[in-house]
């Protein structure tokens, strides 16, 4: 099952997602200039990352919005990348949030499960509805070992809008959405105490998240935020269980770390796997 | 402004979407084996659809999952499929209903409104907030006479889990998010009183919906559903304003309208027109 893989890499190599949120204006100059398109320099790039972290980190998260910026070439680029973490024998997230039901959410999960744009997890939008949106991925989830990551609250200002929104009985929309996730993941529970079924969940204050811990035990975590975003490695320890059960994802924090380096831009991939070995260490420090 | 050339391509030809949710399975065999490649059939398969009805119809929604689902060769057939539209004059909705923040949203406005994957209007979901999942996109409807359709409410089944959760003073998720909605297409109304700031709205009960559109009202619909999923026409009237303000789409209604008629898959395109009149008829019935 791809969650006690997952728990198995966080145990060995810590709780650091990469996340391989790549525009073309982060690249050194130096570096960029050498190839001949954009989204070659971007899939470069990511390789050069990839080689410098992967015995540091647990997985890599990429988004995909980023290469469909660039078109045919930028899904070029993002194929090359998710088909060379595999090659590297790590664990892919594909951040693609898609969001729709039936036909077309079996789409999307044939579409991000197999083929160019395969992944061992993917990000998903339940607001459709639950059952509606996630049904056609769990076949890939019971079936062919992979793994998904629902969007339960985010730490961004905006999700006040409506994940805040309580219930006539006071439950926030996101705890509803939490709960459902959580019973869906009871189903689906791996050796290590964790289900493929996981949630996106911000890492915001301390007592809200240990409620919405305490709702979602058996659930795997995937926490952005951290670094660049606010997210502080003592926030992130709520979320933990027994120091495992969730990845922490750092996108800038990570590839933009050789700005902060006297002539960083020589040697990005080495500035980015010191930070990504200091994230991991901070992350350990606290639980 | 895109909605007000929208709107005048509904009153001259009508509210019919055509939904290129293109299967391969739908493609008559003795058409899907001229061709090299799935995704190549496919388009030439859209091609033929497009050709045989844009006198009939207002626009085209693309669904893009379909397309990601055959990986990069699909992203190809998907980008052709756009391309083809804008040089047949006609208006094109990415139903992309991504669904994101800050710079990844701004990565998915650049990647849907221009280059490869270009459209005239893209459906989001604002879940992760209403202006920190729109605000890029606003940039284009503004300055690039692009339009979106965001997701109100759903007419699947599921859509009852989170859209119609009822707030602390009783008001449904939905509206709360169609309000919203109403307040961004206020400031942005076009001469024919529409905004390019649009709705996804699915064709319900007729009392809600009139409910929920008369706090929209400026507000463009986008609404799926009609026959495979049980809309019916009487159910589209209750949605318009003066007759106009909405496209309605259907996907496989059009698509395999061949599979109603003898000997018709030699014949799909001009089935799919017939059935694309009678549908506009249907609907102008009962305005």
């Amino acid at each position: 099952m791809i969650a006690d893989r997952l728990f198995k890499l966080v145990e060995e190599k810590g709780h650091v997602c990469v996340g391989l949120d790549t525009d073309y204006s982060y690249l050194p100059k130096n570096f960029a200039d050498k190839f001949e398109s954009k989204a070659v320099a971007i899939y470069n790039f990511n390789k050069e990352i990839i080689d410098a972290t992967y015995d540091v980190v647990s997985c890599y998260k990429v988004q995909i919005a980023y290469y469909e910026a660039l078109g045919i070439e930028g899904m070029k680029a993002y194929s090359d990348t998710l088909k060379y973490i595999k090659q590297k024998g790590m664990i892919s997230i594909a951040d693609i949030k898609r969001g729709d039901i039936s036909k077309t959410a079996e789409m999307y999960a044939m579409g991000h499960f197999t083929g160019d744009f395969e992944a061992d997890f993917v990000t998903l939008n339940a607001y459709m509805g639950i059952n509606d949106s996630l049904e056609p991925f769990l076949k890939y989830v019971k079936e062919n070992d992979k793994g998904i990551f629902a969007l339960v609250r985010t730490s961004n200002k905006g999700a006040k809008d409506f994940q805040y929104i309580r219930d006539e009985d006071g439950v926030p929309l996101y705890e509803t959405v939490g709960e459902r996730i959580q019973l869906l993941a009871e189903e689906n529970v791996g050796k290590c105490g964790f289900s493929s079924i996981g949630a996106v969940v911000g890492a915001t204050n301390n007592e809200e998240g240990l409620a919405l811990r305490n709702k979602m035990k058996s659930v795997f975590l995937l926490i952005p935020g951290y670094g660049a975003q606010g997210g502080k490695a003592e926030d992130i320890a709520t979320y933990l269980i027994c120091g495992n059960g969730a990845v922490v994802n750092s996108s800038r924090g990570i590839l933009l770390a050789y700005k902060n380096e006297e002539n960083g831009e020589h040697d990005f991939a080495m500035c980015a796997r010191r930070e990504a070995i200091r994230m991991r260490d901070d992350i350990r420090a606290h639980i």
